[in-house]
């Protein structure tokens, strides 16, 4: 294994005050609790928003902290849920008074732990509501999840009702947001290669030269199936098609998003874009924005995921509203 | 060798049609000429800012254009110069009459190729002013160059140059500012593992399990030397020391680039970021302002760079100045 870290049991620290050192300007973190949080939060008035899961996604969630998106993410070690603790101090931390959402990826370790939080932050009288995002159409259960795995659609919604949160919309408001995007947005994932967790010093799992692994998860869990590498096309296909059948999108505006597993150069991505972007045009889907890069990552696999986002007049305006963090900024 | 790709002979076509795909609202790209351009080129009395170099260093050139950076880059195949016809064809697409400022990487077929493209122009009476990048102090001469090579300051040259250019700087003042960025800017760069070069379909070249390659170029070319791996803090020392001592930044505030090579994930930019900004904090550099993540990049190569630049008043605002590109953006 080599990697630009100093101990495998600092890697989460170290990183954090890399992210503090890089970006004071608009983060702070407390590095008892392993949270990153807006300068200024609690925002008055503000309904607050957090997420958080294991470290090994950058830039999600730390990444997406700040003006316009999180006022908190807690870093878990690893592919390792953060524990309730974590939630619990970024849950006083950001409410103003208004309530706060959590955004939970469904991993049966984040489910219960984020659950627990809200149970000691409502003990002392903080409203808080939780959504689920489970847009993973590859299996329906997993090894880590039961239901289906929350994937890139989380990036998306983050922004979204991020967007909607700072421009006051209440926690009510917010959850019917977050659901309705939950609804409207799939996706799926394939590996040409495996990641190596730090801890563990090898890869999570081994593919043969000409092998990809359809359907993974962002911890290397197993996808669909095992088959030959295809073309770029091909591919595309393999992973929209799934999308497709799982929800209608004909006719619809959406937004795309084709992102990195975090070893796979941008050229590569952008040949994987215009092959997704063929597809969704023949199956009359109007592409109506993009994402396109490595937002939601698994440490050095090597791979994509497709999110495709049904997406109205309304949430596209919420997905062009300023947004100023470490990992996803523009309009400011 | 496992890509994302359609054939080794299409990659950088596939890849600039699904740039095309993506960003429509932002360029166009002429695929005969292998030329991404800003949608409203010509910019009536703005000097034209062009680039350009081999494919696989994404999002370097093509992801840097837009309002506030570049106004055209042109694709070479991959680690492969464009050729004058394309640098010609993007210096008439954008020559509003103010002139053509080329920026090229101290490579010795870009500057060949650029001088070759000025020269045409000029005969059609285009006034065209070159500035060549060379901040990598890792080697004096090497395989691809006569001189330093071209590398991560390309970045941040292009970002406030192209800021300049879009108030309204005329040619000699930009010259005049690039030739000041040059002289205050300084890298190196480090490699875990080689890349693969589609068209090769094997890695550039091979490090032991333990071992690391200092001072690399953007091509795989070799470094200082080769190593076996330390921590990260070690290894920040090995890219930034060099950087102090071939120029005096102490007392200077400063724009800090860590950069991924392409298939480095951003948890380790960030422990790189940490320990660099140590350094150069006991060394008396202030950190104004910072750049995190995969900008420069070398395909599928693990590894990353270091790039310090001195900033004056001036040069800072030219970097917070709004940019809207693919690849960069803030502050619209």
């Amino acid at each position: 294994m080599k990697k630009l870290i100093n101990d495998v049991n600092d890697v989460v620290k170290d990183s954090l005050l890399g992210v503090e050192a890089a970006h004071s300007d608009l983060v702070g973190v407390d590095h008892d609790n392993k949270v990153v949080y807006r300068c200024d939060a609690p925002v008055a008035g503000k309904v607050g928003i957090i997420s958080g899961g294991g470290s090994g996604h950058e830039p999600m969630h730390g990444g997406f902290v700040g003006e316009g998106m999180l006022d908190a993410a807690c870093a878990g070690e690893v592919f390792t849920s953060p524990v309730p603790d974590q939630m619990y101090w970024a849950t006083k931390k950001v409410d103003s008074g208004q309530g706060v959402l959590h955004i939970v990826k469904n991993y049966t370790g984040d489910v219960m732990n984020f659950e627990m939080a809200a149970e000691m932050a409502a003990a002392e009288g903080i409203r808080v509501e939780s959504v689920i995002v489970d847009d993973d159409v590859a299996v329906e259960n997993s090894t880590w999840t039961a239901g289906r795995r929350g994937v890139g659609l989380t990036v998306l919604l983050e922004k979204i009702v991020g967007a909607a949160a700072e421009e006051g919309k209440d926690l009510d408001g917010l959850v019917a947001l977050a659901k309705d995007i939950i609804a409207n947005g799939r996706s799926t994932g394939m590996a040409l290669q495996g990641c190596t967790v730090p801890a563990a010093g090898k890869l999570s799992f081994e593919l043969a030269d000409s092998e990809i692994e359809v359907g993974i998860g962002i911890h290397g869990e197993p996808g669909r199936e095992r088959r030959g590498i295809g073309t770029a096309a091909e591919i595309a296909a393999m992973l929209t098609n799934p999308i497709l059948e799982d929800l209608d999108f004909a006719g619809s505006e959406v937004i795309l998003f084709v992102n990195g597993m975090g070893a796979t150069p941008l050229i590569e991505l952008y040949v994987m874009y215009g092959e997704v972007a063929k597809i969704l045009g023949a199956a009359g889907v109007k592409i109506a924005r993009c994402l396109v890069g490595d937002y939601i990552t698994s440490l050095d696999m090597a791979g994509c995921s497709v999110t495709v986002l049904k997406a109205d007049a309304e949430t596209l305006r919420l997905w062009d509203a300023p947004v100023v963090t470490p990992g996803m900024r523009w309009g400011k």
